[in-house]
C-alpha cells in the first residue's frame, strides 16, 4: 500500500510499504478514508536531518475498521471511527482520569512499528481504548471535515481553553492563527468567553477566526502586541490565554498578556527546553499548563456539537488532496498558502 | 526609632531612622510587637551590592495600631493586628478576587517610602485593606508565633498547596524544608493529602515536618530524588508539588516529581529568568502556577485553625531576638543554624 514518508526537511515522498496487519490481539487495522497534515508535521518538515529509513507521517484519521484482533470488542469490521492522534489502552489510571495522552501504553502513530495515517491504511494498537465509533456513514461528506478535527485540532484547541480556565463572561486571547488556534477560538466561544482576542496576521485565518467568534484581532508582535491586548482588556490582560504555537516568542507573549491570576493553556509543542518569563509569570501569579491534548477523552463532549452543527471546526480545511498531493500539501501549509490540508487517500 | 537596614551582602545593621507618621489619610502607624526574618531576606543577604543608603528590611509583623489617617475605619488605635507582607487597598478588582498581591495599589514594606518591619514601628499604607484585627491580646505569648506566620509563611505555604491542587486522599510533595516548606506540609495535611513527602536534609527541619504531618522524607537530590519520589508514589510521581525554594534545581525537581496531569505550586521566589523543564512539563501535562501569596485573603480561612490549636505553624520559630540580635539572626538562618528567627523589638 502507499504511505507518506519524510526523508529530510522539505523531502516528503509517497512510497509503497507493507500492508498493515493484526500483530497484537488488541489491534485493529484501519482503512483510512480521511487524514490530514498537522501544524506539528511542519516542525520536522522545517528541520529534519536526512534519514535513510525515513519517518512515516500522519496522526489524524477517520477510517473504516477492516480487521480486529481477538481481544477487541468495542469496534468491529465495517465501523466508521475517528482515530485520536495518540493511542491509549482505555483502562489505566490515566485513561480513567481523562488524560489518555499519559496512558501507561501511550504511543504515537508513525512510530513504534506503526505507520502514520497519511496512508491508505494503518495498524491501530489498543483499538478498544483508542478508536471512537462515529454515528454517521462513510459518505457523509458534509460532516467529515469537522469530525476529522476530533482526531486532533478541535480537541487540542479545546484542551488549551480548558487548561486556560476559559470562563463565561471573561476575556480569552488566542496566540496563533493556525488550525489549532482557530479551533481554540471555537472552544473559547463554546465555553462562554465574552471577549476573544485572536493574535495573528494572515487575512484568511483572521476572517475565519471572526466567523468562529473572535471579537478582536491583534496583528502586532512583541511589546506592541502585549500593549494592545492590555488596552483591549481594561489594562490588565486576558483571564485565559491559549498558546497554540510553541515558540519562545509566542510563549513570552502568552505569559505577558495574561491577567494577574490568569492562566495560559499551552498546546503548541514547545521548541525550547526552558520557558521564558518565569519571573513575570510568578510575580503575576499566572498559571502555565497544558500539553498533548487528551483528545480521546474530549470526543464525548465535542461530538454532539459537531453533529448538530453548533460548531464547524472542519472549516479549517481549505484544501483537499489525494495521497499524491500530500508533498505539495506540506509545501502549501509551510508557506501559509493553506491553513490545513485534508487527505483523501 | 531603631530599624534594620541592610547595606550589602552580609552587612545588616540596626540604625536610628525617623519615626513613622501618617502621610496619607489611608495610613496607619503600627508599633511592632513581633516581626521576623524571612527566607527571602536571605537572597539579598547573600548577594546584595553595597549601597550607601541601604535597604530597610522586614515585611512580616504583628503590632498595635498607634495612629490612623482620617480615611481609616476598619482598624483603630489600640487594635492588635497582623500585617501581611504586602499592602493592598482591599477595594480593587484583584482584592475582591482574593489576589491581594496583584492589588492595583500593591506595595512591599521596606520600599516606596515605607520602612521595613524589623523595626520599632512602621507606616502601613491602605491600612483598611491591609491590616487584620486579631481577637487576642498583645500578651498572648503562646499564640503569638503562630499568628505571626499569617503575615507570610503560613499563608505562603497554603498558597503553594492551593495552587498545587492538594486534594484529599492524594499525594503531595514539598520541595524545600525552610519555614515556608514546613508550613506547606501543614497546609497539605490540612487540605487532606494522604501522603506528604518532604524533600529536605536538615534533621531539625525534617523532625518538625514529621510532626506537622509529613509521611515520607526524601533527602536525595537531583535524579536520585526524582527516582525516590516515583518509588514512593507507585511509579508516577506526586499529584501536587509545593515548590518552596526558587532555585533552578528545585524547580526542575518539582516538575520532574509531579505526576502526569499534576500541578506544581511555586512560592519560592524564582532566581532565574527562565523556567527549566518546559518540555517535560508539557509532555506530562503538568501545570505550574503560583507566585506571591495573597496572604491577606487567606487569614479568614487559616486564623480559626490557629486559634483552636489545630495547626501550630509558630513552631517554625526556633530563636527569638531583640532588634540588637537581628544581624546575628540573619547569620544563623543563612548557615541553617536556625529555621526562622522571631524579633521582639
Amino acid at each position: 500500500m502507499r504511505a507518506t514518508v519524510m526523508h529530510a526537511a522539505g523531502d516528503v515522498r509517497i512510497e509503497d510499504i507493507p500492508d498493515p496487519s493484526i500483530v497484537e490481539p488488541t489491534d485493529a487495522v484501519l482503512r483510512v478514508t480521511r487524514a490530514c497534515i498537522c501544524g506539528s508535521d511542519l516542525w520536522p518538515y522545517a528541520s529534519m536531518e536526512p534519514s535513510e529509513t525515513g519517518q512515516s507521517m500522519g496522526h489524524e484519521a477517520i477510517g473504516v475498521v477492516e480487521a480486529v484482533g481477538s481481544d477487541v470488542s468495542a469496534v468491529h469490521p465495517g465501523d466508521l471511527v475517528v482515530m485520536p492522534f495518540a493511542f491509549s489502552d482505555g483502562t489505566c489510571a490515566f485513561c480513567h482520569e481523562g488524560l489518555s495522552t499519559a496512558c501507561v501504553h501511550v504511543g504515537f502513530f508513525g512510530n513504534a512499528g506503526v505507520n502514520g495515517a497519511q496512508a491508505e491504511a494503518l495498524r491501530v494498537p489498543y483499538a478498544d481504548g483508542t478508536l471512537f465509533k462515529l454515528p454517521v456513514g462513510e459518505d457523509d461528506d458534509e460532516l467529515m471535515p469537522s469530525l476529522l478535527t476530533l482526531s486532533d485540532v478541535m480537541g487540542t484547541g479545546h484542551h488549551a481553553a480548558v487548561v486556560a480556565g476559559v470562563t463565561p463572561g471573561k476575556a480569552a486571547a488566542v496566540v496563533g492563527d493556525g488550525a489549532v488556534g482557530l479551533c481554540g477560538v471555537i472552544a473559547a466561544k463554546r465555553l462562554g468567553a465574552e471577549q476573544i482576542i485572536i493574535m495573528g496576521r494572515h487575512e484568511d485565518r483572521i476572517a475565519l477566526a471572526r466567523e468562529f467568534g473572535a471579537t478582536d484581532v491583534v496583528s502586532d508582535r512583541g511589546a506592541e502586541a502585549v500593549e494592545r491586548v492590555r488596552e483591549l482588556t481594561g489594562g490588565y490582560g486576558a483571564h485565559s490565554v491559549l498558546e497554540c504555537v510553541g515558540l519562545e516568542q509566542s510563549e513570552l507573549t502568552a505569559i505577558e498578556i495574561a491577567r494577574p491570576g490568569g492562566a495560559v493553556g499551552r498546546v503548541g509543542v514547545p521548541q525550547e527546553e526552558k520557558m521564558p518569563a518565569s519571573q513575570p509569570a510568578f510575580y503575576n501569579n499566572v498559571t502555565v499548563g497544558g500539553g498533548p491534548a487528551p483528545v480521546r477523552a474530549y470526543i464525548d463532549e465535542l461530538l454532539p456539537d459537531i453533529l448538530d452543527g453548533r460548531i464547524e471546526p472542519g472549516k479549517v480545511f481549505d484544501r483537499t488532496v489525494g495521497l499524491d498531493g500530500v508533498p505539495d500539501g506540506y509545501r502549501a501549509m509551510a508557506v501559509r498558502e493553506s491553513i490545513k490540508v485534508m487527505v483523501r487517500p
